[in-house]
């Protein structure tokens, strides 16, 4: 059931850190042949392959199209389950459900408004009304109620929580005329609080240098690894636009506290080389009028912050380049207890974003 | 997952009856124009009514097309979850799982091919790809791992269990050439007993007078009220073709025995007066090549023997005739604890079924 006239925070409800334990992880199955080259073909390889990864470690539930779905329902891979869900693209991080819990074994979630990244004004595609039902229809399959944001445009992978009060998130993103034009930086923390039930906002200046897509989402640059700690994408080259924007968000988080008036230390994970589309990739993706083209050398937003945590494991996006075992070898050190599972994603990369993109979790109350 | 090369009775599940618990009740939501009439707009209203009804009682999972999804959503109904199925119609006890337990906690489900009550050979629609998928998406919201029958066809209405090794059906449903043509009645009665866990099949002649799109489900005539005991649709008039169908049965019910070795005890409940298709009613359906057409004049399987047990509710339907008031005191005598939730019901007979025939259990396992 929808729930009106009530916020989270009213009813003590909270966005749990990614890092508690979940219940499963939700994936939405790729299929449009306009982002996604050769009609997702090669995409969905990549993505059962992050299903059957995260499955190793929890239960997924793999999301697809009525057409799409007997391909996916044959693929019969242990502890995925596989739901029809109709969408307009394959986002779940941005489209889906944030659940919240009371730490009294209760779940809710909030169903933000999703208008594909910036709506009329600079959004992806056109239209987006199946995503933004992706949400409802998750809480209907996890019978949990939702507080259904109708006046709000919000994406999953512009926030991450601490689970203790502090939400991570970046100007670049949630000031961008695309979601909330009318709404002031003040007006959006405030709804940010009440909805996630938290007490404070961290706002880093930018996101990843040409995530034009997303307009700069947090999961692509920096994510909490424990409270008060988080990894930060990172890049040596002071010539390289990406340094000012990592240099810009490390001034930042060094000169904040957390909502427990912690300093937040700061990891750094070096991004890869510069990664270009090559004429073969983007001649694969068909050409529609009003969807964002993917052009030959245009460089991609790669980052491996954009890894996704899952119960025992972290799902890391690699991209055979000579940072790849830096990034290992650093996560590895961060979480010993888990094991990380590096993922070739570049054709994941190719459409616009990477693992944590593509995953939502569920919690356990 | 599915489960291959085994079978529910060697791993020890069984189908439990529809009296015991249930977790919740599913239903589809109706919506072809060329069953229901004025594109299914009054059926909406009886299924919604149906829903909310159960929902009083148990949790209500109502399964909707993707383009209906927002209608359904948006009505907001207490302890109903709505989830996205594409379907061809809307008779979710036929094309739905049968849930088999095992009485230590764990369920899983048995996956019959459906092809429209008699495929090629007496089918009521064309195509039936998107009912036989039903099943598997019930079982992936459930989170359960399902035996899929690629090679017999079965649907829900044609059998009850007594939860006991005790299963009812029809010889004029499973022996029909549109089902298992190549099949022995003796080669069926064993798929049952490996599927349903069970020992015994008890074999009705036939169903009910003019239960031509099912040719004849059990679940229109005769259902268990508990282990050793049945109620059976009962018609008077030796004039009238229903009389020799009920007499046949309750001649073959007292020259039986269950599994356990029990007489059958037999409770009547007479059908309503026959009731007809107007012209108003058979006027409002829209005329496709290939479905079953609604004619003027054309009698209805109309019995109270389709109702629905739910958690502390026996779902009836009613007719406004005067044979209601009888079927409300039978069945509120038979069970003192629940309580008789009559619901006028000629808009989903119109369709061809009844209240039984649009829900399908999910027990508690």
């Amino acid at each position: 059931m929808r729930i009106d006239n009530h916020t989270p925070k009213q009813d003590g409800f909270y966005m749990p850190s990614e890092l508690s334990e979940h219940r499963c992880t939700y994936i939405l199955w790729p299929e449009r042949g306009d982002n996604w080259r050769h009609n997702a073909e090669k995409a969905e390889h990549v993505f059962t392959e992050v299903a059957r990864t995260i499955a190793k470690y929890e239960p997924v539930v793999l999301c697809v199209s009525p057409r799409e779905y007997p391909v996916a329902l044959n693929l019969n891979l242990p502890n995925v389950q596989v739901v029809e869900m109709t969408s307009n693209d394959s986002w779940i991080r941005d489209c889906g459900a944030t659940f919240v819990i009371n730490g009294r074994g209760n779940m809710r979630a909030v169903d933000w408004s999703f208008n594909a990244w910036g709506g009329l004004v600079n959004g992806l595609y056109f239209p987006w009304d199946q995503d933004d039902l992706v949400a409802a229809k998750m809480c209907a399959i996890e019978a949990v109620n939702r507080y259904r944001l109708s006046d709000f445009v919000l994406e999953g992978g512009s926030i991450h929580s601490d689970g203790e009060g502090t939400i991570l998130t970046t100007e670049e993103c949630l000031l961008d005329p695309g979601r909330n034009p009318d709404m002031t930086k003040e007006e959006i923390e405030e709804k940010l609080k009440e909805y996630l039930g938290a007490e404070k906002v961290l706002w880093l200046p930018k996101g990843i240098y040409m995530d034009e897509d997303t307009n700069g989402h947090v999961d692509n640059i920096c994510q909490f690894v424990a409270p008060g700690k988080v990894v930060l994408a990172w890049e040596d080259n002071e010539e390289d636009p990406q340094y000012e924007r990592s240099k810009a968000a490390l001034d930042y988080l060094e000169s904040e506290t957390d909502a427990k008036g912690r300093k937040i230390e700061v990891v750094k994970i070096h991004v890869p080389n510069p990664i270009l589309i090559t004429k073969e990739e983007s001649s694969g993706v068909d050409i529609v009028e009003g969807t964002f083209p993917r052009n030959e050398g245009d460089r991609l937003p790669a980052s491996y912050v954009n890894y996704y945590n899952c119960n025992g494991a972290i799902i890391l996006p690699v991209f055979n380049d000579p940072h790849d075992e830096e990034a290992i070898k650093t996560l590895q050190e961060l979480f010993p207890n888990k094991k990380v599972e590096p993922i070739y994603a570049r054709e994941i990369l190719l459409g616009g974003g990477n693992i944590h993109c593509i995953t939502q979790q569920v919690p356990k109350p």
